[in-house]
């Protein structure tokens, strides 16, 4: 049996609460099913920055480099909010996402039918959604160049960030939307702003090229990024797949996932591209939510988005499918049973903290 | 009495019918209250493509320029979809704006008590929604340059935009902003991407030099644009004022528009600096709403949005305050006595179309 390197970087504040009940699963697979994953941890963030100065150390980087899959619980805090930019715990992130070229960040926004009734949106708008939003994650303004502040000559200063596309960034990002779009109801809707975006109108020409090319039997749409913001709001389950830029999929994505009425329980996978020898692809998987400083330490947070996330990485990393979705029946059944973390809580139900919460998940794995 | 120049655009679509029933309201004025209301009309978008081959013409644009406000309905539609970009209907309102300067965009999101159970929002997140999206409107994304689609050598295409502000750009959008929530509960919310822009981290800054420096009396906090995205979704009354850049404030004020459930119902203000010397500014009045293709021709549109659109020209550009409130409350009288376009149409109301909407607020007014 293969070994399999899982690179756990637990970040800031309720990171680390949250990660021990996922090592708890991941042994439970190893025990009953000699799953074979073996576990380094590392630091990131807040963490790496008070260890090393730095949001990430090169030496934890080649780590995540080496590893089969990396899971993140959440980095920053108010400790860190005045650290110098470039080590601020989000540089922690962005250079992982860079360095792994991790270009392709799913994040599906799912209502579990016993959390719709806590979406801000009517039960019946969101019941059953199951939307998949496919963010490109290493192109755009978060890395373009320029990006930068200066002064003028006219004592002003002037702040300038680039959004940059290529060719085959878009390619690759609208390939994978199709793709994962075969797996699901056939359909794929592209946002941008072409209507004042040169890269909106680029945008908007390469996925409809490499859908025309290579994916035509997929139904494709497209809308203006604010338009699908309000058909969000509006009417989620309109759509199957979304795939859309870096900015505008960090809001659309988020926005699309406060409709769930459940952050607490969205998790992410951040992929890069396959390598044609091996047939392996980089990955990082991470909760949708932040580090939560506020009630860090406190045994109260919400493991579930960090064990979902988990099951994906069984899914995209390892192709162990059948535990995936175990383990999201798991998460489900423990929802079903009535258990509820402080920040899902519902009248009638059960609240637990974040130890026996991770206990009940693996009760019913 | 001073004669007062207004320029209409009707521009595509359902433009020309709901300017329409506007005319009538602004006659009513000139009629009874002696208001001197002189109307011009002009061309933009579509209709000014099809007669002049651009967006606008430098005609209409000098018009609009003389003008002591204009009055803008929708530009767009499909007839249009291929037209070169530089001439597609959408660069005549960019023109305006930039042309006139009109860098604050006033979008207020109002939801009506007759209208709150059509959000999608539950009615209790809604019921009296009153945020005021203050958006910065002539710089960022949408005109920055480079904002270009170049060949590369490797046969590879590259698309640009840039995102610039300078210094003055930000200290005079914050200004507004403070100035109007003074107006109000007091209370401004500034929202951008300072941890991976650099256009955000000096937006930041800036917003809070100016807060330092002249509004002090003002409550200022700041949230990512991600995070606004999702608070807007999940509990949009803790807003009073926020101020944001371009391109976040066209999707933060789309998805805080789509909140209301009346899109139809919405209007906007964009303003430019006032003239020191007679104290004027220049302005464009706008429904959010487009032209809306589809129903064009078929004196069914809603034509409130144009109508409230004109109650804030009378309040920003006239200081005819009462006569704006006025207006606002036949507005309101008409949807309390379940008067209904099909977009806001609900069980029990009373369905009409564009000029008996227009004529039921001309006999409330
Ligand atoms: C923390 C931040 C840099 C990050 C982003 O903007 O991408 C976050 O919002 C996300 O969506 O993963
Ligand atoms: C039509 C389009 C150019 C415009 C914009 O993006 O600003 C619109 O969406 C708006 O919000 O007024």
């Amino acid at each position: 049996m293969s070994q399999r390197k899982l690179f756990l970087l637990p970040g800031d504040g309720i990171g680390p609460e949250i990660t021990a009940e996922l090592v708890k699963i991941i042994k439970r697979l190893n025990d009953r099913k000699n799953a074979g994953f073996e576990i380094e941890e590392g630091l990131v963030g807040g963490a790496a920055y008070d260890a090393h100065g730095v949001a990430i150390s090169d030496d934890d980087m080649a780590r995540a480099l080496a590893a089969d899959a990396v899971i993140l619980a959440a980095v920053g805090g108010p400790k860190w909010d005045s650290v110098p930019y470039d080590v601020r715990p989000e540089a922690g992130l962005l250079r992982l996402r860079k360095d792994m070229q991790l270009f392709a960040n799913l994040r599906p926004a799912i209502c579990y039918s016993a959390l719709a009734a806590s979406s801000s949106l009517k039960p019946e708008l969101v019941e059953g959604l199951d939307v998949l939003i496919v963010r490109e994650l290493t192109g755009g303004v978060y890395f373009g160049e320029p990006k930068e502040i200066i002064d003028l000559e006219n004592g002003q200063q002037r702040a300038i960030d680039t959004q940059v596309y290529d060719t085959y960034e878009i390619e690759r990002i609208a390939a994978v939307a199709f793709e994962l779009a075969r797996t699901r109801d056939n359909r794929v809707c592209s946002m941008e702003k072409r209507n004042v975006m040169k890269s909106g109108l680029f945008w908007n020409q390469v996925v409809s090229r490499v859908h025309e090319e290579k994916f035509s039997d997929v139904t494709l749409s497209h809308m203006l990024a604010d338009a699908g913001g309000m058909q969000l709001v509006r009417a989620p389950k309109q759509f199957d797949v979304i795939v859309t830029d870096n900015l505008f999929g960090d809001i659309l994505s988020d926005v699309a996932a406060m409709l769930t009425g459940s952050l607490g329980m969205l998790p992410s996978a951040s992929l890069g591209a396959e390598d044609p020898a091996t047939g392996k692809r980089k990955a990082m998987y991470e909760p949708v939510h932040g580090s939560a400083p506020d009630i860090a330490g406190q045994g109260i947070a919400n493991p579930l988005a960090m064990i979902a996330s988990f099951a994906m990485c069984l899914r995209y990393s390892f192709n162990m499918t059948a535990e995936a979705e175990a383990l999201e029946a798991a998460i489900s059944g423990v929802l079903e049973q009535g258990l509820r973390t402080g920040d899902i809580m519902a009248e009638g139900c059960r609240k637990v903290g974040t130890s026996e919460m991770g206990d009940a998940v693996l009760a019913a794995f």
